[in-house]
């Protein structure tokens, strides 16, 4: 019916009368929004009113808006009120004429609704449903019950390389000379887990290529694109980054500039506000940026632990059991190893503080947390055999030397070079150090809630803020130890971290002996 | 974790700034919206900024509201603008101080995904799902994602009695005097199937006890309320509807305005943009509805065919099978009769266009609709065994005489006068009359598409807009016979709608003999 509905929308006399198009400056960080008045005869003569999503047209584009009504002089009943996002999508001038259409069942919603009642989603079904998505077809509720069904129903090998194909044809796409690209990607979920810099500047320092993008923190306190852009530029395009990676084998760039699976990132915005975990999903987000990349050997490292993503060992076979078989269906190699996610890897829990946890590591400080270095060389190492760089074995000697010999780092600062020349990450002004209220030891730590509490003092917006570690599990404790310190680039933001933390003195558990 | 966070929340030092509250006018049909300029310290420093929901706070009352930026003067930095839904449930004046707040991760969380991973919800689940979606804390994306979790999962009986119960718990809930209180419902989808208004009048003139509440148009040209509407008053409140029912036996009102379930209301505006129809939730929102009208004995009608709601008799049985299960958990005596539902009933689709079919089958109009009359008596006669008003094999006698003795007439004019007075439905000022471009027979109606015909044209916004319509399946057919008759209030409406039919003529098949 789609169609008919589109050619009647556009013959009807009433759809003709367009509104003038005013700029409200409101961001709406997702969905389009279109407000018009009440008294709006042309919202009113089309039966719009009364409904919650229209398509606008204007320049021969289209956009579906969420419709608001206002009884006030905030918009004239002969204009239209636009976001900031609807405005940009339909290229306007103020003033300009915007028609109002019924917004059209998508194609994409019978297969959606095929999802809920359980049947497979075709290759056809899956790009439908994308493409609809990166064109702003689908509501946020629409794609909200996509995600839904996908959780409700099992995880399906074919399924899932439907849903990875369809991401990968919507987005851009690299290419790269040489047989073999290699890449490694976290699951996450584990606060300070920042191994990506250090295992890059390894494998690039040993001759392999690794085009390494990475995204922004969206429910953790920092992204690898957070804690590295607090020491080199990360927004770079495509053709930057091919340049950057022809010249130093390596790059460590922001995925959001690259553009490789936009309706991945439609899809995890709202994922975040359900707080679901869905193994379809989060294997074809995965590995379709991966294959856009243009990899060929990919590690995935999945911490597994009670307050991590992966909660158990179960949940951790099986996720690498379809990021194996389907990253075959796309000829490349995966290989996953499972890490334990039960404490902090690093000291800083932040974009600064977990970058000077990274150069502490590439610069062979004594005080640099040793777990963080044990992780990249095991994952660095890892990578080399799967890459080739050395026989299965050698890797970890291979990768330690590289490191102890300062090679990783000046290929860090070789490639901070490259991205756009290297800064030391700063220090916050205000600090609190939380010490412990009683004698004992460690006996838990709880990631989510240490990760809420790098939130509240501000990471990652404030790249200094955040949360310096000072024990690790089972460490003997005594009365008024230093457990961690509070970093905060504003007196309110560090407040209302204590605030938390005083509510939640259990968060780093200190159990009497 | 959500009181701590709550606690914190209230303790916090940046959270005590209060912000200013502005009233912006903007009607959002769902949710709360609150709208702050992008320099406001207060939710910067909190951290909120990247927010998309936040829980504001005035007057002791709590609002969840979706929260945008504007970065030019709508909102000053040191306020907030509201939605009028946000303005009223906060009980705000002009100035008023509102504090924000993070949105609490409220417990129904848990449950939802929980569902969501195929787990039977508890009566404790259920009811702080719907207790949140009442106390507007679950968006329209958490909703959402609650339907599809529901639609995903097979329907159980002690899941779908969990939900029926968590609905009847929050709203209103009648009791009537006398042992026996029956009802009718039907599952719809089938345009101009206004069946009620005389089934209530024939029941009510036997004697019985029927307090009838309707609803208005969702998705369909109207609703029984608006049908009614369009001859007597149908907003009355729980006071009035008692003084008629005591003095009538029956009444037609409003569901809406007596609140009888107002967790379903919400849920039910989210599954329209959805499209999808869910089992569970329909069968706990029907009977949600008649326990709480204190309803012991209800008949259900289940119209069946490609175009209706229920498609299959497969699905029929099912419902019916739950429908039934269902009511005996509550002491409810549930009986489903399926009907054909393979096309219109009344020969007018549209509140006042159905009207006019119920007064002429109540006035015994000899061009009254024969299938509106026969389905009335079929139902009514039912309704008459099941409440014990005669004996099982007499009802479509006694159905029968009390129609044509014009005792239902009379009691119909009776319960208008009740509810405010009678008046005829009105007339359409502009018609459009659309005959048959070839001759045949009549070989399909597809009531979906007629019923969107009649949408265009207007209803049910538009009272008197709608489709007359002159046909029926099998009908011989010459050219330039009139099919239907389009009725508009607007001229831009009509040919809105003139326009649909002309890329749909084959919503009504005229095939060649």
């Amino acid at each position: 019916m789609s169609d008919s509905t589109n050619r009647d929308a556009l013959g009807a006399p009433g759809e003709l009368v367009p509104l003038a198009a005013r700029r409200l400056g409101l961001h709406t960080q997702r969905e389009d929004v279109a407000i018009v008045h009440r008294d709006c005869s042309v919202a009113r003569s089309e039966g719009l009113s009364g409904r919650s999503r229209v398509e606008l047209r204007a320049n021969r584009k289209r956009a579906v808006a969420r419709l608001y009504q206002v009884d006030n002089g905030m918009v004239a009943p002969d204009s239209i009120g636009l976001s900031e996002s609807a405005w940009h999508k339909l290229r306007l001038d103020e003033g300009e004429g915007v028609t109002l259409h019924h917004a059209r069942d998508t194609g994409s919603m019978r297969a959606l609704r095929g999802k809920v009642y359980g049947h497979r989603l075709s290759q056809r079904d899956a790009s439908a449903i994308f493409r609809d998505i990166v064109d702003g077809k689908l509501s946020d509720v629409q794609i909200a019950a996509f995600v839904a069904a996908l959780a409700s129903h099992a995880p399906e090998r074919t399924e899932i390389t439907a849903l990875t194909h369809a991401m990968v044809a919507i987005g851009e796409r690299l290419s790269w000379p040489g047989e073999v690209v290699v890449d490694k990607h976290c699951v996450g979920g584990l606060p300070g887990n920042r191994t990506t810099p250090i295992v890059v500047s390894i494998v690039a320092a040993a001759g392999l290529t690794i085009p390494k993008t990475s995204s922004r923190a969206i429910t953790s306190p920092a992204g690898t694109a957070d804690t590295v852009e607090t020491m080199t530029r990360v927004d770079l395009g495509v053709k930057d980054m091919r340049r950057v990676v022809e010249q130093e084998g390596g790059c460590l760039v922001w995925g959001g500039g690259i553009d490789l699976s936009p309706a991945d990132d439609l899809l995890i915005r709202v994922e975040h506000e359900l707080e679901l975990d869905c193994t379809s999903q989060m294997v074809a987000s995965v590995l379709s940026k991966k294959i856009a990349a243009g990899s060929t050997h990919v590690l995935i490292d999945v911490p597994v632990g009670p307050t991590a993503k992966v909660r158990s060992r179960a949940d951790a076979d099986e996720l690498a059991m379809f990021m194996r078989g389907v990253g075959e269906a796309f000829g490349l190699t995966v290989r996953t190893v499972m890490s334990d996610g039960l404490q902090p890897v690093g000291d800083g829990i932040g974009p600064a503080l977990e970058a000077r946890d990274v150069l502490a590591v590439l610069e062979n400080d004594p005080h640099a947390p040793q777990e963080l270095r044990t992780r990249a060389l095991g994952l660095a190492a890892a990578v080399l055999e799967m890459g080739g760089a050395c026989a299965t074995g050698s890797g970890i000697g291979a990768a330690t030397a590289i490191l102890d010999e300062g090679r990783a780092l000046a290929k860090f600062m070789a490639i901070c070079e490259a991205q756009g020349g290297f800064r030391r990450p700063g220090i916050a002004p205000f600090t609190k150090v939380i010490e412990s209220e009683r004698p004992g030891h460690v006996a838990d730590i709880d990631n989510r809630r240490l990760a809420r509490l790098a939130k509240l003092a501000g990471a990652p917006q404030a790249p200094t803020a955040g949360v310096a570690l000072h024990v690790n599990l089972g460490d003997g404790i005594s009365r008024g130890q230093p457990l961690l310190t509070l970093h905060g680039e504003s007196r309110g933001e560090l407040d209302y971290a204590i605030d938390y933390y005083q509510t939640n003195t259990n968060l780093i558990e200190v159990r009497a002996k």
